[in-house]
């Protein structure tokens, strides 16, 4: 009985994304909707792509989270735009609330919207949210084995990031088992190892990120 | 309009939980729900505790994955009876699939049940598995402020376990903020800092598995 029920969130999600995709497209906008478990990395790599990044684009964040403001406070530290959705429990953003937040950032003359959604591996990746890509965060910490148990964020994600390979002599973290896995499921996937705290790796994921908004900006020309 | 759906599934969940406590119950066996983010270490506590106390207790695992059953292997190695169940991308267990589970397992004799969650900090905790307790596992490489974002798991469990302390050197985890966050939910909450990997802190985990299995076993008498 529950199963058209679902399928209705869903299908209402999926056409107000289409409303977010239509509006920030109008503007240009790349739009990435960042997806890790709790603790990835996730604001952290925000801090730094938005300090090293300040003098080429003009970044806004999306912060989602259950409770507190806290990664919004991180993330506007560095002078960027933010805004936080606090989803009172839910484990995942949505499109409305997306499209609801965005009547609190100024759109004019941003180039790169980041959606930072709940920490959960699961849930967020079922709700389009009208980006333009996901991006996958997975911490070398977390184990190998992530891509294959979690297979459906890493099969729809443009992007893997490998984060905090600054600990790889502590951790038993197979890295060519981990790319295995996650290019088995997805062939086109772009996977960048990095160090948030060291930040070492961090050049590629900013070249990635050039590409992707100039991609952008020629599409809409 | 989705409110009450969203009841009911609780509301059955519920009285399914409690036919699976009254059958555990009966047999006097003490019930744990592990419940942490993707990679925070509850298999690995598993491995440990189940090879260490194999003279002491026996004991069962149900484990709980979207996909693969590799951590059932893992504790089927050994020496416990394992039992997976695969969500087929569902964010938690529920009690109904626990209760199947349980056809699979010899209950007579069984002195201790692990139910390893699907890792979420969010999700499975809204789910009674007829458990008599929730244990959080967090890892020191996650954060300190993860009881503060997600409280309601640190509000309901019975014990906090802080695994990797091994990598405290390398991270910046604020020990005395992550515990004060902790109490601050739940006066009552049982801290053990350990790591699965040195085996450091793993003896007072294991003195409240001996008391809880001790008042489970006086309890019904």
């Amino acid at each position: 009985m529950q199963i058209p029920i679902v399928r209705n969130v869903l299908e209402a999600n999926e056409k107000k994304a289409e409303d977010v995709r239509r509006l920030l497209s109008g503007h240009k906008i790349l739009t990435l909707n960042l997806i890790s478990s709790p603790g990835a990395g996730k604001t952290s790599l925000l801090e730094r792509t938005l300090r090293d990044l300040s003098g080429e684009f003009q970044m806004a964040v999306i912060e989602g989270d259950l409770q507190t403001d806290n990664d919004a406070r991180r993330v506007a530290a560095t002078g960027a735009q933010a805004v936080q959705i606090n989803t009172d429990g839910g484990c995942h953003l949505d499109s409305n609330m997306v499209l609801k937040a965005l009547e609190n950032l100024h759109l004019r003359c941003l180039d790169i919207l980041f959606i930072e959604n709940v920490g959960n591996l699961v849930c967020p990746v079922e709700f389009d949210c009208g980006e333009d890509a996901k991006v996958a965060l997975l911490s070398v910490t977390e184990g190998d084995d992530k891509p294959e148990k979690y297979p459906l964020l890493f099969n729809l994600a443009k992007v893997m990031v490998l984060n905090k390979i600054d600990l790889l002599p502590y951790v038993d973290f197979d890295m060519s088992r981990a790319r295995a896995f996650a290019v088995k499921l997805n062939r086109q996937l772009n996977i960048f190892e990095l160090s948030c705290r060291s930040g070492e790796g961090l050049e590629q994921w900013y070249g990635w990120l050039r590409e992707m908004r100039m991609a952008k900006k020629r599409l809409q020309e």
